[in-house]
Parts: C-alpha cells; structure tokens; sequence
C-alpha cells in the first residue's frame, strides 16, 4: 500500500473563477486518494473603510459565502463527492489555517488568484501568506 | 475518464529532507497519475563574496548536483519510476522556472524549506518566489 498524504483536503472558496479552479483539481485528488473533501468560505471582516452600513455589508457576504459553498456543494453533490462545509468570519489567512489544523486536513488547494479582493493591496495575496504560515501542505493552481 | 492536471511534475532537489520529502510527496502522485518526472539541480551562481576560488566552488557544487541527482534517481528506479534527470548552472528560481517551461511541466513540488540556502536572507526563500512568479502549479511540501 502506497502511502496518503492526500488524506483531508481543505479548499476555500470565493466565488472566483481561481477558487473554482482549485476546486476541479481537489476534485481529481479526491478520486484518486478517495480524500476527505472539506470547503470554506471566509467573511472578510475587514470592511473597506467608508463603508457606512458594516453590518448589512457582512450580512451581504455571508449570504454571498453560503450561496458559494451551496453551488459548489450541489456541484460536487453531482459528481459523488461528499463535502464538509464551512463558513467563518474574520480574516481569511487565519480562518483557514485554524480550519486546516481542527479538521487535521493535511492539503489546502488555493486558486493563484481570487481570494481576498479587498484586502489584497494591503496584506499581500492570500495564497502567498498561507505558503509561508501554514503549517500543512498548500498546492497554488496557476 | 478523468482530467489529468499531473502529467509531468518538475521536482527542484537540493540534498535537503525537505527537498527529499517533496520528491516523496511527488511519486505519490507518479503513482496514481502516471505523471513523468523530472527531477533538476540548479547550481547557485551567486557565490558568497569573500569565496576566493570561484571556479573551485561552482565544481564542488556540480559534483554535488551530480550526487544529488545520482542519488535520487537509483532509488526512484528500485521503485520503477522513471526520471529525467537535469542540472543547471544560474539563478535557481529562474532556472527551474525556464526548465518548467521548457519541459511543459504542469506541477512543480518543492520543499518549504531548504533551496537555495545562501542566498536566502538576500532573495527570500525559493519556495515562496516560485509561488509568485511560476507559470505552473505549485505543491509547497510541509
């Protein structure tokens, strides 16, 4: 028996075409390794500064992050792929490296681009953060 | 049928257990895909400044590569895994991208740490710049 290290796989989404992207090739491992599949979508909650209503603006997100992970989930549903679904609030970096370690996933599969659209120009992409300060394995699908 | 986004997997070796633990992690999925496998030794150009024989160190480090390579491919070949075999002399991350390139390879596994530890502290780690500026996937081994 060959060893798994594909056991749980983490993937969060965004909505973006990158973050589908991630999703099609966690789908591929996920046949193959016959992994656990779990999805996340993170609420920024860094809200951009002049936004007057921030309540409503996190309840439009979390609306847009459940019907994100209801699509993917319903998508994957077709394929049967069995998926755990999450949805967090706060920052995204963090959220999901604190997913990653309580689920024990041993992969996170992130788009190039996509994830944290606002926040970008002031924390750097997502996907480089969680390079450098997740503590499992990362795949970056270009 | 499945897609297969493992084709050709691009593995930068450098002696390191890190870069050890990226090739394990990539005959996994050589296993399961039928990927071809590449395996490169990029010897680092950028010599420390106060090195007095230049051409001397440069030799050591393709004897080294050598070895690296040598190494590597016999115990792939015990498992049946066939490998093409490249060194380089350049920048590394430059290096392995053009081989990435060169080859049409459609995932790079890498380490997190341990390539290219001299010039690190200048050029930040190879892991995280290949992240940024690759044109192909990449799996950050933890």
């Amino acid at each position: 028996m060959n060893e798994n290290n594909f056991k749980k796989i983490l993937v969060p989404l965004d909505g973006s075409k990158y973050s589908e992207k991630a999703l099609g090739r966690a789908c591929e491992l996920v046949n193959v390794f016959d992994s656990k599949l779990v999805l996340i979508y993170v609420v920024e909650k860094s809200v951009p500064l002049n936004f007057l209503d921030r309540k409503a603006y996190l309840k439009m997100l979390q609306k847009f992050g459940n019907k994100i992970l209801d699509k993917a989930n319903s998508s994957l549903s077709k394929k049967g792929i069995p998926a755990k679904i999450i949805i967090k609030e706060g920052n995204i970096v963090s959220e999901i490296e604190k997913v990653a370690k309580k689920e024990k996933c041993d992969l996170i599969i992130v788009g190039n681009k996509g994830l944290g659209s606002i926040t970008r120009f002031l924390l750097g992409s997502v996907s480089n953060k969680l390079a450098q300060s997740s503590s499992c394995s990362i795949l970056i699908v270009k």
